[in-house]
């Protein structure tokens, strides 16, 4: 077992059952998201911003512009909470009460560090590209001397990571199973669209291949 | 125009283009969303934990266990931030620089408080269950009292609230449109996927259907 540590701060003590703090399982949630959550305090007050990010082994890379409120302000060494969450159901009961969601999700707390190495930076904006469509990072255009001074990358080491999961059908209390209701799980599922290319592609471009983006399967099956 | 007001914690100051402040819009994006995910902090510890919620008028509702630590923590009226966002598409540029997600986002910030009046907490979660499936609530069995007393509802209102929604094709630098890469967007859909049953149905209960569900249409046309 290659565990996270629980901590008083990560341990799940709501449907402890849920909770994970095995690395494969929360590593694959994180390599299978798209966008995390990024929660920090600014005079008290909480923000919660969407961005995207990258794993690299056990540390968590974001990035954004660095005059942003949220990299000016992560970049202070603060304590920041990263969410990534993956919704893979809809689960109705006979009861309301019993309603819930299948989902899968990691909780990261912490105090991230701005990533001051200039081959690091180059390493965690290659990662955060290749996370978005693998190999992009090798097709596009690398970022300039000015793009890199625009953009702040933070990184995260895991440390305090939980996961937690619901899977599988809805649980009634015994009684209401006689109600004549359906119940079940109403899969949810992210799929990609058709490429829209940006009309200005040169001649013999070819598509984008989308089985590239592997992560997209369908979230259930 | 009927907006929300801009204040110095809740206004679009990276991208500005892409803030809103309209009222239509930022309701048309919490009545699509599923998940949001609420910032708060305990010991200076920022948390950001995914729910389900409902919007009722100039309202958002959120529940939970009554004695998590979520609820717990934002039943003493503790600032919070609640965000929803939506993902629409990847945003592929020729430069890494310019790669980007579309998306639509509303982040609410305040004061929540418990709902303790019967009526109104009721109410909040007729709206809840309807979130996620609409008239669910009418076919289901409602809270006993105990599932009511083990449940807590929070309510903010919708004051400090932005939206920020980015569309349409990747913008390159000029000279990087000679570069013979493909450049579009790739449309992120979410979709329902085949109910599945859990097989204690009673004989003769209809399938669940599933355009009761209006907003799991694509997200993108």
């Amino acid at each position: 077992m290659d565990n996270y540590t629980a901590t008083p701060r990560t341990r799940i003590r709501r449907l402890p059952k849920r909770g994970s703090y095995d690395k494969l399982a929360v590593h694959a949630i994180l390599d299978q998201g798209f966008i995390c959550h990024v929660g920090f305090a600014v005079d008290a007050q909480p923000y919660v911003i969407p961005t995207i990010y990258a794993r690299d082994g056990a540390t968590l890379f974001v990035h954004g512009s660095a005059v942003s409120r949220m990299l000016r302000t992560l970049a202070q060494a603060v304590p920041v909470c990263i969410t990534v969450t993956l919704l893979d159901g809809l689960v109705l009961a006979r009861s309301a009460f019993h309603h819930s969601l299948n989902y899968r999700s990691v909780v990261m707390i912490g105090n991230a560090r701005l990533v001051e190495d200039a081959e690091q930076k180059w390493r965690a904006l290659h990662l955060i590209t290749n996370h978005v469509v693998p190999a992009r990072w090798e097709e596009a255009r690398t970022p300039s001397e000015l793009e890199l001074r625009q953009t702040s990358v933070l990184a995260l080491p895991l440390q305090e990571v939980s996961a937690k999961i619901r899977s599988g059908p809805p649980i009634d209390d015994e009684e209401d199973y006689a109600r004549p209701i359906w119940a079940g799980v109403v899969p949810v599922e992210t799929r990609l669209g058709t490429p829209i290319d940006d009309g200005r592609l040169l001649a013999g471009v070819a598509d984008i291949d989308l089985t590239r983006i592997r992560r997209f399967a369908p979230l259930t099956d």
